[in-house]
């Protein structure tokens, strides 16, 4: 994927997002002992950053594959994103979410005019309903994070981080199912001044920490994190990617997620959801463990989304 | 109060307040039928408007006033303002508090270096405490909302909203003890285009719209409200700007106030207060029952704080 790729899949899905907001707060800057720039996706449309890649993968479908409809599996954002993307353009979008998906997320993908279809909360299941559902319909499927298309749009957010402060020392992103952090790490291979990535993920669920260090996919055994956005996988279009440009991975656990969370609230008065928070966990778990290496340097963070079931808060 | 009053006050405060974004939502405006233009002083330094009085009472005490620095009663958010305002330019802040204020609001003014004293939640209990420690330390009393630097200082929000946006039909402001609807009603007056100010609150502490009924300054035999901000009554000074330039008072019930809270919680991702929402609701309500003046029109809406204890959510 090319420097041209990544403009022209910007230009391509502007008319259809945001060019979101980049905030900053003296008060964890000065916990942080670092200048810290919050992408908020979480202002995006729908919701989450998922949106510029679904807008993306769905504007570079044929005419014929429009009249079929897409077919995706998704915890949540790109499920909503998907939806909002097809009802922009006027085809279908069929969703299969996990029966544990949060009231809010389905709420969201039946208001934007998806169809949803509820299955088992893993990923064979989920890969197979849909699987189902693309034979079924012609619909074609697209996956909410191991597609070129998609990984273009995710990269989108920090190519916009980027264009306003170019010389970010550091851009840090969630890690789920490796497309955001995958678009990000091309967007500071291109228009970063030697940006290093680095990856945020709950310790119970590293998958991706464990894949840098084997060198192959890894799976996660259980996922009891309260970042509902960062159960999935890796792929194998996203992960040769990662593995070049990601400088590494930094574990967080579930309470420091939970602070993290409630630190933005209190102090930016900005909902984020716990997979957002999970990214300023590892920044001050960073700052923690190796004051050095971000003392006073710019540190980018990727808001990934704001898509929050207020019935249900940790707090 | 004059124009130039108004402009010289923006221009003192300017260095030490924000001029805070102004947001829009697609989805509220087509609940509505009208374009609204959010002020978000949640986005204020300490988290509220009153900052911005605070900082303007501050600003034109005398070098002698300021050795025995300030005090006053809030139920919250002017204790922090002016806690910060005071350590800014490094000057003692006295804070008379309710024992039912919010731990979170609490918390505020130790941080920014406020001295608690705590009283019963009473008008004339907070003005007895106030009193005695004005005469016991040498502070100056700076009233919350009925003093004429803090109105100008509080209707500088309506002010960078009119500069922003100059052809708006109306603006709504909540009322509590009347220093933002005063200072909005003379930023209309001098910077709108025949902008109509509404004030906003909750039936269950409704003194504002009966003491327009009856041309005198009511109270509260009780203050029911979720919204704790506006709880207190109007000031000589204050009411009779309110009564010349305030088209109306609107009032709503405390299910309109936690339904139009958690409407822009979820759907514009912004931590607002109750008594924010009351703002919100009023608009909200005023397009049910009087859909053809709001239709089409432009509605400023001044979103007052973002200070909420998490521990204590209405959902």
């Amino acid at each position: 994927m090319t420097k041209d790729n990544l403009l022209n899949c910007h230009k391509r899905i502007q008319p259809f997002i945001h060019n979101t907001a980049v905030l900053t707060s003296r008060l964890i800057d000065r916990e942080v002992n670092a200048n810290l720039f919050f992408k908020c996706e979480n202002f995006q449309r729908a919701g989450a950053y998922k949106m510029r890649g679904a807008t993306n993968a769905i504007l570079q479908l044929s005419e014929k594959q429009k009249k079929n409809g897409v077919v995706t599996h998704s915890s949540g954002n790109f499920a909503q994103a998907l939806s909002l993307a097809a009802q922009s353009v006027g085809i279908t979008a069929h969703i299969v979410m996990p029966n544990t998906a949060p009231e809010v997320k389905k709420v969201g993908v039946k208001e934007y005019g998806g169809n949803i279809y509820l299955c088992e909360p893993t990923v064979p299941a989920r890969q197979a309903l849909a699987d189902e559902i693309a034979i079924k319909t012609g619909a074609t499927f697209i996956h909410p994070s191991n597609d070129a298309n998609v990984i273009l749009g995710q990269g989108t957010a920090a190519l916009e981080l980027l264009k306003e402060h170019p010389d970010l020392d550091f851009i840090f992103c969630p890690v789920g199912g490796g497309g955001l952090i995958a678009g990000s790490a091309l967007a500071a291979k291109y228009f970063g001044d030697n940006c290093k990535v680095y990856g945020a993920e709950p310790f119970e669920a590293d998958d991706a920490y464990r894949s840098l260090l084997s060198g192959k996919i890894e799976g996660n055994d259980t996922v009891n994190t309260i970042a509902d956005g960062l159960k999935t996988t890796l792929g194998d279009i996203n992960f040769p990617i990662i593995k070049e440009l990601v400088s590494g991975i930094i574990r967080v656990h579930e309470d420091e997620i939970i602070a993290a969370m409630k630190l933005v609230w209190e102090r930016m008065k900005i909902i984020i959801e716990p997979s957002s928070a999970v990214t300023l966990a590892a920044v001050i778990r960073q700052s923690k463990e190796n004051p050095e290496a971000l003392k006073n340097r710019k540190v980018g963070i990727i808001i990934s989304g704001g898509n929050v079931d207020l019935s249900n808060l940790p707090f």
